[in-house]
């Protein structure tokens, strides 16, 4: 039912096509999966995801476990009729969110006990409840919950990766459903030893995929790069990899040059709605007032709905007004720019041209000053972690 | 140009279907124009509207006036090219927001000055600014500055009459663009002698169409339609008529009986965003908590997208979850709604049939509790001002 076949390599890095069946169809990967957290990607109808081009949809099974249940879900016969989505479809555990947006947590070797961020209620999560929660929802790719640590804090990723492995096994004990794929979560922090292990401890546990998680959640991106570096070829090569939550352009370009398969990322979405568009050249702010007049669409050349009709000036006006059309087009666009730049990255793959098109989109793609900024500020804090034996 | 051909009258009522030619395309009547107030109809993009058979969008002068400005909006070819809308369009004066939006206003025989809502900054519209403005935006149908008095203030209506006639007279005279139908504006109140006087006034300046304008602001429902009877009548039987922000379900179709042509209103759209859905039986609340489980579509039968793909369960998840996607399918079913309701019209007009229609959509048709509230609030103070001899 899940079969994964490599059907191109690169000669030059880790790069690989490849295709996943799944139940609600195959899978063409390096795949992005736009983040559709609360049982919809934020102002996209389910239509307009397909004419996208998406073939895989990510939910979030804390938000959908506190609103409106999963159980409700169930009743619908899971997500996929409930939101209207028929493509492949892949859930978290919960996990992440429990240790980001949750008001208090309490772990101990059982699970996690945590509040609700919207309204403070009680709630726990073991790892039997999280599958229990994802066979609700019926995605066909689903996680194990996991502990995503402080990526630099070393004791604590040790203590974290124990309770992280035990819920790998408890997790696979408890799935009842078998047309659902359940991923294992590698984690260990930027640690290379706590990462190898990691890598090999779920392997041996023969899952039908596997995750890198706890990246981009505060390293710099040479960390990340060199946590994947040492990772991915712990992990079987006939499995598809998923990075979780990582997305950003050239986060993704440099990921599937390590050999990763399968992407999710609000950031394309998320950076839409601050007006914040995604081209060739880097990020287009739409606020900017150099936009006002601007007669030319937000990427000459491109085929989505919104440049095909729409001037940057419009979508401008669209923004200043604080107008919901706005907020859809960009999240148009930026879902395009993902897919398309994904449909590159295959096919240069499977024309052995991956590495020149790495490097040439490296090199025209410029981050955001305050993306820079961030990194700087990450590396100066490392720098220093590392330097007092943090 | 603006050819209008009646192309059937209703034997029992003042109902009738036309055609009305525009350089943007034909309008078939009675027409709901969808309200795209700042240039973009709220969560719609122009490609909704084509599918959901939107043919007529209303576009607000103040509004794109004050941002993004209506010069920058003529560099962009007009409204038509500038928010990508192919067809027929409608702009207002401005005259309406000034008079309820803005922060101030001194009114004088030559025009207005007010004040932005959105800055404070001062401005001044005349007839003649109020045509410059509209031809700068390009709509196939544009409408004279005019002054909205308070409905049942006797005094006012009288004295912005004068102004309002004035003021026609000298839009008219402005007009430098002949591919725009200049319509006149009726005012008057809730006085019948006024009504009568301003149509007769405005019929004799032959404009292509004439509006009744100030209905719908705080008169009763009663008082709106009474106002209908005696002013249709006076207006030329051979030109649209335009029954200016009245769009409520009941309204239309009490107005369609009197002889009105042409609706615009943002009541569908704005009653979407509060999650309430229009449906034969009246408005149904989607905050309900009886929805929370509901696997019926919001309309049983109903053929917009919404019905078709998503249960009331769905988009209640999606209102509680403040997802922009609510507002969206809700604003879809909404217009679709209307839309629908104008094809209905037509057909029974055309039919024949248009006053058993009439009958068995009002019998069927309950208006929200708080409406018939607010109209019996309404009906209360028009009895205190009427024998109090305001």
């Amino acid at each position: 039912m899940f079969d994964f076949t490599i059907t191109a390599r690169d000669p030059h890095t880790a790069a690989r096509v490849g295709v996943f069946q799944t139940p609600h169809g195959l899978l063409t990967t390096p795949v992005f999966a736009p983040v559709g957290t609360q049982a919809t990607v934020k102002t996209l109808t389910s239509r307009d995801l397909g004419e996208l081009g998406a073939s895989l949809v990510l939910s979030n099974t804390y938000h959908l476990y506190l609103r409106p249940g999963t159980a409700l879900i169930a009743d619908f016969g899971g997500l996929h009729s409930f939101m209207g989505w028929p493509g492949p479809m892949l859930t978290d555990s919960g996990g992440f969110q429990v240790f980001s947006l949750a008001q208090m947590r309490k772990v101990s070797p059982d699970g996690v006990i945590f509040r609700s961020h919207i309204d403070g209620s009680l709630h726990r999560f073991t790892p039997e409840s999280a599958v229990r929660a994802q066979e609700d929802l019926g995605a066909d790719i689903i996680m194990c919950l996991d502990e995503c640590a402080e990526p630099l804090n070393r004791k604590y990723n040790e203590e974290a990766l124990v309770r992280t492995h035990a819920w790998a096994k408890r997790c696979q004990a408890a799935q009842r459903r078998h047309d659902q794929a359940l991923f294992g979560i590698v984690q260990g922090g930027i640690f290379p030893d706590l990462r190898v292990e990691s890598a090999r401890t779920l392997a041996a546990l023969d899952f039908l995929g596997y995750a890198v998680g706890g990246l981009s959640v505060g390293e710099t991106k040479d960390q990340m790069y060199a946590t994947l570096d040492l990772t991915v070829p712990e992990l079987p090569a006939e499995k598809p990899r998923y990075l979780m939550g990582v997305g950003a352009p050239e986060d993704i370009v440099e990921a599937v040059a390590r050999g990763i398969d399968i992407f999710d990322c609000a950031l394309p979405t998320r950076v839409a709605r601050n007006g914040g568009l995604l081209t060739q050249a880097g990020r287009l702010n739409l606020r900017n007032a150099r936009y006002a007049a601007d007669p030319l669409p937000v990427e000459p050349g491109c085929e989505c709905y919104t440049c095909q009709h729409f001037s940057r000036a419009y979508l401008r006006h669209l923004f200043k007004a604080e107008e919901i059309l706005g907020l859809h087009l960009a999240t148009v666009h930026n879902v395009h720019f993902m897919l398309q730049l994904m449909a590159e990255i295959r096919a240069h793959i499977a024309a052995g041209t991956f590495a020149a098109f790495q490097e040439t989109f490296l090199a025209g793609y410029q981050l955001p000053d305050q993306e820079v900024r961030h990194a700087q500020r990450a590396a100066r804090k490392a720098r220093r972690q590392a330097s007092g034996g943090g």
